[in-house]
C-alpha cells in the first residue's frame, strides 16, 4: 500500500490541528491493549470473565465521574461527541414529547458545532422549535440573552462550552445559574442546561457539578484518546429517551455491546488531561503568546478572531484581510504546514465559508480566516515554520 | 488492580460464548495499531494527511463492499451493529413519516435481536405500526407469513439472517424475493428489506446482491474484529434518513469523525472471516457434530433447539427438560465453563427466560436451555470439559 510509505514522510511537517483530533497518548494505547485479544469478553457475560470485564468497565466509569465531579451512574458511554450531542438534544426533546409536551423548545447558538445545528434542525423538522442566539462579535454569548429566548415549552439550553473553531469559551456557570433562577421562579422541571466540553478538558477543569448544568458531553479523540468514544453525562433527574435501543446497555439509555478498550482509554485519557493540565496549558499559552507576537510583527494585518483572553490556549484562529482561506490551507499544506481554515466536520451551506465566524459579525472574514490549533506535540520551532510559511503564501 | 492477576487464570477455562463477542484476531490488531498513535488524522482535513487517512478510510470500505458484492458508496460505519438497526428502522420510518406517510409499518419477527425489537417497540411509540410474526417451531420464517402481512403502508420488512441465540438461519433470499414480487405488483418503492448478519460471515457468504435485500446490518465485534463498530449496507435507491446528524461524514448518513483504527480493523475481519470460512466451517461442525453425539449418549435427555440443518454450525442451543439455565450458566462457570442461556443482550420483561425460545412454541425450554457456541479457538477437548461439567451439575 503506496500510504504506508507516504506517511513516513509526515515526520518533517508541522502538525498544527490538534483541534480536528490528536494522537492516541502511547500511556492510552497501553490501557487499551489488553482489551482487544486477550481479555476480549463481553461485560453483559454471567460468567466470571464477564463480571470481570464488567468491573473493568465500572471502574474506568467511576474515574471519569470522579474527575467530572458526578455519580458513576450518571455516566453514559456513546459513540462519539456526536452522538452525544444527538442523544442530549433528541433525547430531551423525545422524552418532552412522548410526555405531551406538544411544541419542545430548544434555546441554542447559532455558531454550536455541527453535531448540535444539524440535530436542531432535525428537531425542527420533527416538530419542535429551536433559538439560535448570536453571540457578541467577540463570540461570547450572554446569559441575559439566553433568559430572554426561554419560554414555557422550552426543554433544553445548550451552549458550547469551549469553541472548536474560534477557541472561545463561555461562561457557562452563569449561563447555567441565570436558567436555574428562572426555572425556580417558575417552579418548573425544564430547561436543562446541556454543555459540549469536548475541546476543554485539556486546559481545563471540567466540572459538571461547579458549571450546575445537566448533560455534558465529551470525546476522547479530542483530548488524545481514542476516536470513536464519547460520553454524555446526564444527571440523574433529567428526564431523557435513548436514541439508540437494544440490549439495554448503559441502564438501557445507549444499546450496544460496550467498547471495553476504548471504554477503559477514555478514562485514561481523562487522567492524565487532568495531571498535564496545568503544565501543558502554561507551556501552550506561551506558544500561543510568541504566535500572536510574531504575527503582530511579521504578518500586522492578521487579526485574532474570538475574545483576547476567554479562549483555548491552544487556539489561534486569525483573520487575514482578502485571504482565500481554503486555497490557503492547501498552500501551507505544500509548504509542511497541517492547518484547518473551517471546521473539519462541515454543516450545510457554503463549506469554504465559517458559519461561525459569520455568526460574529465578521462576514469579511469567514472566507479569509486559518485555525492553528497547538497541542502536546507543538515545540516553538513549529510556531517559526507556520509563520514563515505564512508569510511565505502572502507575499508570493 | 486486581482483575489483571484474575484474567491470568483464565487460560484453563472453556470458552464457550463466540456468539457473544469474539476476541480480536491478532492480524486485525495489527493492522489496526499504525492508525492509533501515529497516523491517527482526522479523514476530513484537506492537508495531506488528511488526504491519505481519507485514503486508507476509502480503501477499507472498497475491500468491505466487494466482499458484500455492494458499491464503496453503499457502505456506511456505525458505532456498532446496535446503531445499525437502529438506523435502519429509524431512518426508514423517519423518512417516510417526512415524506408524508401517516403511520409506517414494519413487518419484523417476535425473535429478533433485542436492538430490532426495542427500537420497533420505539416506532410504535412515535406513531408506527409494527406486526412481528412468529416462527415455526423449527425457528423458520416463512416467507408466505411475511407476505400475508405486508400492507400498503409497509415501508420495511426485517428478519435476522443467522439467528444469535437459537442460530436458526432464514431463507432471507426467499423472503426478499417474495416481498419484491409483491412490490412489483404494485409498482411500490416500499418495503425495502433488512437483515441483521452479525453472526453470518464466520460462516456463510454475505452477498447482498444475491439476498437481494435493500439494507444489512453487520458487526466487527462478533467475527473477530474490534468492539464498537458496525456498518450498515444502504442500496443507493433507499429513502432514508440519519439518526445521528452532525459534520457530514458517512455521505450525511452518520455523521462522527471516523474511528480509522476500527474501520480498518473491521475490513480485516471481514477479509480474514472470507478466508478461513470454508475451512473453519468444516472444523466447526464437525465440532458441534461431536458435541451432539456426546450429549446424546451423556444426557439424553437434551433436545437441540432450532432447525437441525438450517443453522449456524457453531451453534449448540439445548433445552434441558426442569434445567435452571441461569443457575446451571453459574455452575458450569464454577466447573470453568463459560457458556450463555439467553443472549447477553436482553430485552425488557423477565431476564431469566429466553423470548427466542418462547417464540418458537417452547415455553417449558425459555428458562430450561443452555447456548454453547463454538469459535476459532474450540478444540475437542473443550467439548468434551462441556458434557462432562453439564454431566455433572445434572447429577448433583
Amino acid at each position: 500500500m503506496i500510504w504506508r510509505s507516504l506517511f513516513k514522510t509526515f515526520s518533517k511537517r508541522t502538525f498544527l490541528d490538534y483541534a480536528s483530533t490528536t494522537p492516541v497518548d502511547p500511556r492510552v494505547f497501553s490501557a487499551m491493549q489488553p482489551f482487544f485479544t486477550d481479555s476480549f469478553w463481553n461485560p453483559g457475560s454471567l460468567y466470571k470473565e464477564g463480571v470481570l470485564i464488567r468491573q473493568v468497565v465500572e471502574e474506568a466509569r467511576k474515574k471519569i465521574a470522579q474527575i467530572l465531579n458526578v455519580t458513576a451512574s450518571e455516566v453514559f458511554f456513546t459513540g462519539s461527541g456526536t452522538e452525544s450531542d444527538n442523544m442530549a438534544i433528541r433525547g430531551v426533546f423525545e422524552k418532552a414529547k412522548e410526555d405531551g409536551l406538544v411544541k419542545p423548545h430548544i434555546v441554542t447558538t447559532a455558531f454550536e458545532h455541527p453535531a448540535l445545528i444539524e440535530v436542531c434542525k432535525k428537531i425542527e423538522k420533527l416538530g419542535g422549535e429551536v433559538t439560535y442566539l448570536y453571540p457578541d462579535s467577540q463570540g461570547l454569548i450572554h446569559s441575559q440573552d439566553v433568559v430572554n429566548a426561554l419560554k414555557e415549552n422550552t426543554v433544553l439550553v445548550s451552549v458550547m462550552y469551549a469553541h472548536n473553531e474560534i477557541g472561545v469559551v463561555q461562561s457557562i456557570k452563569e449561563i447555567s445559574r441565570e436558567v436555574k433562577k428562572w426555572k425556580e421562579d417558575r417552579k418548573s422541571l425544564y430547561p436543562y442546561v446541556h454543555t459540549d466540553a469536548s475541546q476543554a478538558p485539556n486546559y481545563f477543569s471540567v466540572s459538571v457539578d461547579k458549571f450546575g448544568i445537566d448533560l455534558l458531553t465529551l470525546d476522547a479523540g479530542k483530548i488524545y484518546g481514542p476516536k470513536g468514544i464519547g460520553l454524555l453525562v446526564v444527571k440523574r433527574k433529567v428526564k431523557i429517551s435513548p436514541i439508540i435501543s437494544g440490549g439495554g446497555q448503559e441502564a438501557g439509555l445507549r444499546s450496544g455491546t460496550e467498547n471495553v478498550p476504548s471504554i477503559v482509554g477514555f478514562a485514561k485519557a481523562l487522567e492524565i488531561a487532568g495531571v498535564l493540565r496545568e503544565k501543558e496549558t502554561e507551556r501552550v499559552k506561551g506558544l500561543s503568546q510568541y504566535f500572536l507576537k510574531l504575527l503582530s510583527k511579521e504578518i500586522p494585518q492578521a487579526e485574532l478572531n474570538g475574545h483576547k483572553e476567554k479562549r483555548l490556549p491552544n487556539n489561534i484562529n486569525i483573520c487575514i484581510p482578502d485571504l482565500d482561506s481554503e486555497f490557503a490551507v492547501l498552500k501551507l499544506d505544500a509548504l509542511g504546514i497541517a492547518c484547518a481554515h473551517v471546521t473539519t466536520c462541515k454543516s450545510a451551506g457554503d463549506d469554504s465559508a465559517s458559519y461561525a465566524i459569520t455568526a460574529l459579525g465578521k462576514k469579511e472574514c469567514a472566507k479569509s480566516s486559518l485555525r492553528f490549533t497547538l497541542g502536546r506535540g507543538t515545540v516553538q520551532k513549529d510556531i517559526d515554520r507556520a509563520v514563515e510559511a505564512l508569510k511565505k503564501i502572502l507575499t508570493i
